[in-house]
């Protein structure tokens, strides 16, 4: 909405060296495909170079090695460092006013930042900290003595549950709940009796949990995001779960109770975790696969029940021949059966 | 609740021949397993016939072909088109009153047209606009510049953030989450940066979008899902994906990122995408699908990864041998081994 | 918090027998791994002692036939039934104050008992019922005609539709949303037609809905859910489904339209049920499961497309020798050449 830089502006801000005119003026970020002569674009990955010559960009961000396109270049050493500052230079993020809203509910005995805010109708229950800076979005719920430590922004309509204990710079999306029981039962030969879910849930500093994801307490002692973690959205991660630092879980993952998932681990969509498994540092699980048991530090694992994923690639491919491979079994069978039949014939 | 109609009114209502009598009344909708001689029922397909017959419903809503049934028929040409305009006679959608709930927080600068209402408690923030007839349900959150068109209807505490685009006669339920920042990170060698998700989200015309669902924002340019197309609950659809018209995706499904899914596809339950994957116009994804890689139009696929479904269906028939195959091989090799052995014996 | 109690009178609220100092102050529950001098822990299955030796718990509740602990000991009969009780005791369940919130907005016609309570900022509308010491969480919505029966605890932000009605001691999560429309339409040539959704839904006495869950409104009677079902996080259960008693879904559970699951059947992470669908009494499902078709009481079912679990375990063990099998067959089918055109060789 009106912000414009010259393509020097940029190369300055983005510590970039520029090819093209330094005074052409740019006011937008595009994709390749959808830039027009007003727009910046950008070139993340040498598959793109075949598209980035017919974009019609004014300027592209590339990086030092791309050769061979016919716009304005501005060079980094990292185009995807470069791409988060550009879009912050085009979208910076909307100044919030501290301050409780009118409409919400402050609980006496809350204590809220001066420089926090309290979005309409959200609701902060007793003991509850909310820390500076941090933004509690409208209709939010935030329960007893829950903590939000500094520049936490809640989005809204997010559920904090009583005594949850949310990080520095943590970001959580609409309809996230943080905190609910964990689903534990004991059958007693008539009912499935519950079994009190008294435990807490720590996130730890720069998490980011996304939009009606579901994140349990623990029954007892605490259920354990680390720090750096980004979750997608509609995940679930089970009660007295520990999940390690810089951990990727991306949407509709499922982690059963008490899961170790080690730093730098890799989940894609729709991963299911058996209760109590191990996942080892780095470990990376394509998606849909559905993990029974341990998995060792650094391996790719692939398929339900989950395998090497070089193993899984090579069973995948060997299926397609299976039902072939029934009928030359059968037909192996009835030759073997005519040579034993006929040894000398 | 009082409702009632006499067979005759319905046979008008309906465009219907009437087999029976006039002057009955019934007073309810009901299932064949569930009705009595105050219902009337439906046979929506031939393989329901067997328990029309033993239906109490007092008549029933038949196709022109149907025979051998005792109750009073209503037949047309259309059973689906006329079970629809039958359940809203008998149950008319409720009146809204316009205007705005004293409880709702509309801010300075939001526009609500005076046909449309706001729910206690809901927030609209400034320079939303909430279009003729438009309903947004309690504790719904509508973002700051969001537009909703005419007709759309917000179910209790949904969230369309800021900028969304919703088009006319738009449903949308509870809990559903439109315009959440996309899943999108680099890794700097330290930690995972925000890309920032500055692009929007568009939805078409008589689109509809479940319970809890969630589609994503754009990074830059817009996430869009085409006119007519109905998303179930719990379904995800990522950053900068294209939806087109009159797409079907049932519950639980997960679209990663910058994915084209082509007009009337159908996804069934639990079925997820990678991300850039095409779908082409008119596939079908059965249930728990995994798709790696494109799809063409008109394919019907299934399994993980997705084959033709008539591949799937033979290879999962094969499996069931598989066992006994892996014996029947250690067999033949033995007997192999012995001819070889005993070539002349 | 302040809390305690000696072993003593541990053991005479739990029945337990005592082997220690009944002198002996603990002041929480802790697991084995985290428990210190002040702790109580529990040892509910023979897998734990090992590192129940190890423990730093004062002292360990104890089957009655566990040997080698060098801690105090709480012998019970059922260690699940006493951990149970033992959680109750050091955290007993929070008062809740009767009465509507000042911020709540309940509509004329809605009738609170006086012992229930209505929390800050929910919506009850007209003609609902809110039964004796039921609790309405902040920010929950009930809708028109809804019944919540005694000893309901909807959680913040927890969703109840029009004229669903809600059993005794039923316990809803946050997020959860019971009663939106079923995913039903017709396609007539040109559009896709939506079918209403004017059914009920009932859930009987002793439930627990999980967060984010969804549970439809039936097309025409009612979606049921039976008494003592456990439902857990971010499940789908479609419109019309009869879901039996004490039935256990575990997170991510996806059930279709009109599907029956009989009592105490369990369906683990992830499974998916296709419509229309039988699963019998006592029925298992492990994670992941896709089930296309009816299953049998009391089977045990794994895969997709689900079969027995035994057969299921066999036929993943002989996929791992796929790969080899095609080159064996191969191998075979030259030396059975080989034999043939050289046959008294």
């Amino acid at each position: 909405m009106g912000v414009s830089f010259t393509l020097g502006q940029l190369a300055e801000a983005l510590g970039a060296t520029l090819e093209g005119d330094r005074h052409r003026v740019v006011r937008g970020v595009a994709s390749l495909e959808q830039a027009g002569p007003e727009h910046v674009s950008f070139v993340t990955a040498s598959r793109y170079v075949k598209s980035a010559v017919q974009s019609g960009a004014a300027a592209l961000v590339v990086g030092r090695e791309v050769t061979g396109l016919p716009q304005a270049l501005l060079r980094v050493d990292s185009t995807q460092t470069a791409l988060i500052a550009l879009l912050r230079l085009f979208h910076p993020e909307r100044p919030v006013t501290a301050g409780v809203h009118a409409t919400a509910v402050v609980e006496t005995g809350a204590r809220i930042d001066s420089s926090a805010s309290v979005g309409a109708g959200a609701v902060v229950e007793a003991g509850a900290v909310v820390g500076a800076r941090s933004r509690v979005g409208a209709l939010c719920f935030v329960g007893a003595g829950a903590v939000l430590a500094d520049d936490v922004v809640l989005h809204p309509r997010a559920v904090v549950h009583a005594g949850v204990v949310v990080g520095h710079r943590v970001t959580v999306h609409s309809g996230a709940v943080l905190g609910a029981d964990g689903f534990g039962y004991a059958f007693d030969g008539t009912a499935h009796r519950k079994i009190p879910q008294v435990g807490g849930l720590r996130i730890a500093d720069d998490v980011e949990i996304g939009a009606n994801s579901t994140i349990d307490r623990a029954t007892v002692g605490d259920t354990v995001i680390g720090r750096g973690s980004k979750i997608d959205n509609l995940v679930q991660v089970g009660h007295n779960c520990e999940v390690g630092e810089d951990v990727i879980l991306v949407a509709q993952v499922g982690i059963s109770g008490s899961c170790t998932i080690g730093n730098r681990a890799i989940l894609a969509g729709q991963v299911g975790i058996a209760d109590h498994v191990r996942v080892g540092e780095g470990a990376i699980l394509t998606a849909q696969t559905g993990v029974p048991s341990d998995v060792e530090a650094g391996q790719v694992m692939s398929g339900t029940p989950c395998r090497p994923a070089t193993l899984t690639r090579r069973i995948w491919a060997a299926e397609t021949m299976l039902p072939e491979l029934v009928r030359k079994v059968r037909a192996l069978e009835k030759r073997v059966r005519e040579l034993e039949e006929n040894p000398g014939d």
